[in-house]
């Protein structure tokens, strides 16, 4: 398997692509619009056929280059189940399995940041988390059907049950990060080390966040795979 | 082995925090002063004890972490023979090992970014390239005593004749890689496909690049170790 994380500075987005090295066929998850052009260059660089280009959720702080790379290059744009989009090809709802080759991705529901978020684990071993959990964070919950209680459960009873060793590569991340584990997030993540269900309700209650940047256009863009 | 690549932002480094996970022994290569507190709260959650910072340099664009590390920690601070530092610990010459557990560190002399930088080959199979290759590029040669056909010459008679699937984890990014092969950077590199010794001199030598901002400060810093 091929594993390349690319990061958009920007947004501060992490997009991932999975390929098959035999089969030379290729997934990305969480593509960056304004990316898709060092994407495609990537993929005809490495001799790679982008097959799907998956969403861990709808983003409100950028724009997806799905749509882009479906025009691009054919590939099947895969939404999170009862995602409000118009234009995926197809949809994960939890415990789904996509299969590419020897990649063998399974969808595991993770709503809370929104409520159709699913994150990816890959051949059982890499985890792909969007915005439910980062490295030492999580996603926030104070807008488009977020809801703190419902990332607190799926994050402590999908992905810390995981075995500790599971590799965590987020959506996101603001501090330097690339990477961590189960076992690291359960023992050092502050916004859930000793921290209740109701604790964590409170605290993600009083974030006080700015906005993002691109709410307005990045939502209503994303519902049709970037392609506004 | 435990295996991190860390990012600063304000000067696009890649700090790598490499460990024996059985020993919790560990080694930074590259640490930059503005991350020593996340480099040490780190190493604390990861239960890690700081053995060694390397240098793969003497940075032009930001101030080194080692001194500041050194004083917290206790660690070893090991620095390319011949590099004009008052305060090491230690030096690394061409083909010289540094064994950390399961860890073995060879030094691969490549000078031509500055005239006493190396590469570190980490198991024969993590080839950390500091400035000397980056992804998809390569280090600049026109101050701090560059040479760009002393560059070609360490690239591709040292770099480029490791193998192919040698990981390339470089010491700057400005473009959201993260990492890439030997095969891959022979293959697509565009400084150097397609051209000879003397053709990339000329394309080195016509980048009319502006200085890095902290370039004055830098230097002088980062032969104390950061303490100045």
């Amino acid at each position: 398997m091929l594993f390349r994380q690319l990061f958009d500075e920007d947004s501060s987005t992490y997009t991932y692509l999975i390929a098959d090295r035999t089969l030379k066929q290729a997934l990305l998850v969480d593509p960056v619009l304004e990316q898709v052009e060092g994407n495609y260059q990537l993929l005809d660089e490495l001799g790679l056929t982008l097959e799907y280009c998956l969403e861990t959720h709808i983003h409100a702080d950028h724009i997806t280059g799905t749509g882009k790379l479906r025009t691009m290059t054919g590939c099947s744009v895969i939404v999170p189940e009862n995602a409000p989009v118009t234009c995926a090809d197809g949809f994960m709802g939890d415990k789904q399995v996509l299969k590419l080759g020897s990649i063998i991705v399974e969808a595991i529901a993770t709503p809370g940041h929104t409520n159709s978020h699913v994150a990816y684990f890959i051949n059982q071993k890499i985890l792909l988390t969007g915005d439910a959990l980062f490295i030492r964070g999580c996603g926030r919950t104070d807008f488009q059907s977020g809801d703190p209680g419902v990332l607190y459960d799926s994050v402590t009873q999908r992905l810390f049950t995981l075995p500790d060793e599971t590799l965590v590569y987020p959506g996101h991340d603001y501090n330097g990060n690339t990477v961590s584990t189960i076992g690291e997030e359960k023992q050092s993540n502050p916004r859930f080390v000793g921290r209740d269900r109701l604790q964590f309700i409170t605290l993600m209650n009083n974030l006080n966040l700015p906005n993002p940047k691109k709410i307005k256009e990045a939502v209503f863009a994303n519902q049709k795979c970037g392609n506004v």
